[in-house]
């Protein structure tokens, strides 16, 4: 069996010139690559193994497991990471200058041991080499991921029929979930770093919303244990709530971040009023947000308008704040580039960027709307195309 | 809000005086610790922050968020980690001369940024001190995991009413998630490392159970993505298969796994062959692993058995085999000790091991039986009690 099928070469050299391109301006003359998330980056599979890419010359992929691909030219079966160094040798590659390693990715033993197949390189941040490619999509990347978004939007349009009055907000997650599943959804939410932890994904109404994060999400809720703090606490749905569902988008290597609100009988006219400056700031950055634009501006941007509005208490959590409106998201939940006021980052075309204004009403719930956008000349184009407004249960 | 509840204070304590005696025996006299599973053995929490482990003294908590937790004799709020050391001074703490820091649950970035903070100390892997801790549990661990296996027994109960005629192993996986969720799930099995990636467990049948897994799993499965490749395919379960079914134990903290196997219609004889000899694995390991035994003889034991019964080429798979039959298992899936051939561990008294000894019948299924045990003076005592029968569908 082949390691890399051939209607996917041509993805996979796109991917590897502009790793070139970012391997150039941070000074690595290769990049070994081992992390999960960047092995299906460079290889659009899962296995056990490296991928190591000179500046010049072709990618080498290192196979350790599963044992049904072939040895092929530039694929090469390994039993641990020490034989590389011997297999290029073997092969003519010229010893690298400079490697980048995936600091952000890898343990700290994992990139140790890496650094010594190379004892003599100096050693570069392959993370960053690799973030800020994947940053910028493929037309094969953005297609997968508009994918993603239309299986997640035929799952809300059923979320009406998964509740049932005097449900919990457990119960009710828990119907989505299985509407997810059958709709094809993987079940994992890959998430880069040791800063985030969940399940399918977050069902937060009432007072339940008003519970802090650890984590780095931008909503919280208190969850069933103390050991996985997020989301759905188990308690009855109400009248006068809202329930801010933003579930799992994950249906194929890629996914996409939606977030939508259902109301519960009468809700207080503040709620409404959130909701609408929640959509007013995702209208005002769709047609901001073009390449060339500086990311913080984006949010600077969001929070004249909330202020605007009077609703800062409310904005991005109550009790406790985050200091984000979006961020990257692809083959995981938290990709570059963070949507902050201190972000450097500069929008580029095909980047693609989950904006998500919200509020928390304490007592009411959370509301505001969250669009994964791919970043086109003219503006933010949605690729979760599902109606905004909050929908009665 | 405390940190730490005062009821549960003298288990911190227990844990505490467990890994000063793993300090000792590795030479560092401070461990900090960062990690997400780690945070949460040494605060029974999750929350953002450090925990500082002196050799001698008291414990410190350093919390960044949430913002819910008082500020006490023992728990101090930071920004960012460069904030220890000056806390440290202020406390009257003498500086650390040798620093344990996760080397093998961190990234490359956190490590050398966490060294920062003890420029002058020298450095020990703290991974390695906190994993011989975690590999013996203490009572109030062990219950919390006996709990976990009540749960999963009870929904192994309803796995039969979770089946249809016709229904593919993933509708089928589908509807037993939908039962765990139900009986308290969370939904997330947290493994360590880079080395494995699943959902809500794993449901295989058929000819699918032959697929090699790249994972450190002992089964494989095709997955339905080649983003996701392990467990269900998709196929529709047919009459003369087995299915293997290894699902989600997480509903505390802390974790339990089972494995159980089912059948359609008639399966082969060599099917029942090898499911009665993992079961008498299992009875002569249950026997034979009691504190001061080696973990590699149970292995061997194993390898014994099964070549007695010319059942080998089965065995842990059979396209491709996994080198263990069994591992730790507790706040992570993948704990210490793993039951392989190379293994250096002695079992000790409330070690928490999953044997799971399993046969791969080509064409036919997986077969075998998977418990969670606890390590008593009088061998293993299961903590997964449900029938270890093939049952048919």
């Amino acid at each position: 069996m082949k390691l890399i099928p051939d209607n996917l070469r041509a993805e996979i050299n796109l991917r590897m010139d502009s790793l070139r391109r970012h391997m150039r301006e941070e000074g690595a003359d290769a990049l070994l690559v081992a992390s999960n998330p960047n092995l299906y980056y460079t290889t659009c599979r899962f296995f056990r193994g490296y991928v190591y890419i000179p500046v010049e010359g072709n990618p080498l992929w290192f196979v350790i497991k599963p044992n049904v691909f072939d040895s092929e030219n530039d694929v090469v079966l390994i039993r641990k990471p020490e034989m590389i160094a011997t297999e290029l040798v073997r092969l003519g590659y010229k010893s690298p200058m400079a490697v980048g390693y995936e600091f952000d990715d890898l343990s700290y033993s994992d990139v140790s041991r890496l650094k010594g197949i190379f004892p003599e390189a100096k050693v570069a941040n392959g993370s960053k080499i690799l973030r800020k490619s994947r940053m910028v999509k493929t037309e094969w990347e953005i297609d997968r991921m508009k994918e993603d978004g239309i299986h997640q939007a035929e799952v809300y349009r059923r979320v009406t029929k998964c509740y049932q009055e005097d449900m919990t907000d457990l119960e009710f997650q828990i119907e989505i979930e299985r509407v997810l599943r059958r709709e094809g959804c993987l079940g994992v939410s890959r998430t880069s770093g040791n800063l985030m932890d969940i399940n399918m994904g977050s069902v937060i109404a009432g007072e339940n919303a008003d519970t802090p994060s650890p984590y780095d999400f931008t909503m919280g809720g208190a969850g069933i244990d103390p050991s996985l703090p997020g989301g759905a606490n188990g308690t009855t749905l109400k009248p006068g709530e809202t329930v801010m569902i933003d579930m799992n988008g994950s249906f194929n290597g890629y996914q996409t971040d939606m977030t939508r609100v259902w109301s519960i009988g009468e809700v207080p006219h503040i709620a409404f009023k959130a909701h609408e400056c929640s959509r007013n700031i995702l209208r005002a950055l769709e047609q901001m947000a073009k390449p060339g634009v500086a990311v913080a501006d984006l949010y600077k941007k969001a929070m004249e308008i909330v202020e605007g509005e009077e609703l800062s208490q409310y904005f991005m959590g109550h009790r406790q704040q985050a200091a984000f409106i979006g961020h990257g998201v692809g083959i995981e939940l938290n990709e570059q580039p963070v949507v902050m006021a201190r972000s450097k980052d500069i929008l580029a075309e095909n980047m693609t960027i989950a904006l998500e204004p919200k509020f928390v009403i304490p007592s009411v719930g959370a509301v505001g709307v969250e669009n994964t956008y791919r970043v086109t000349p003219s503006g933010l184009e949605s690729i979760t195309i599902f109606p905004e407004e909050i929908q009665e249960l």
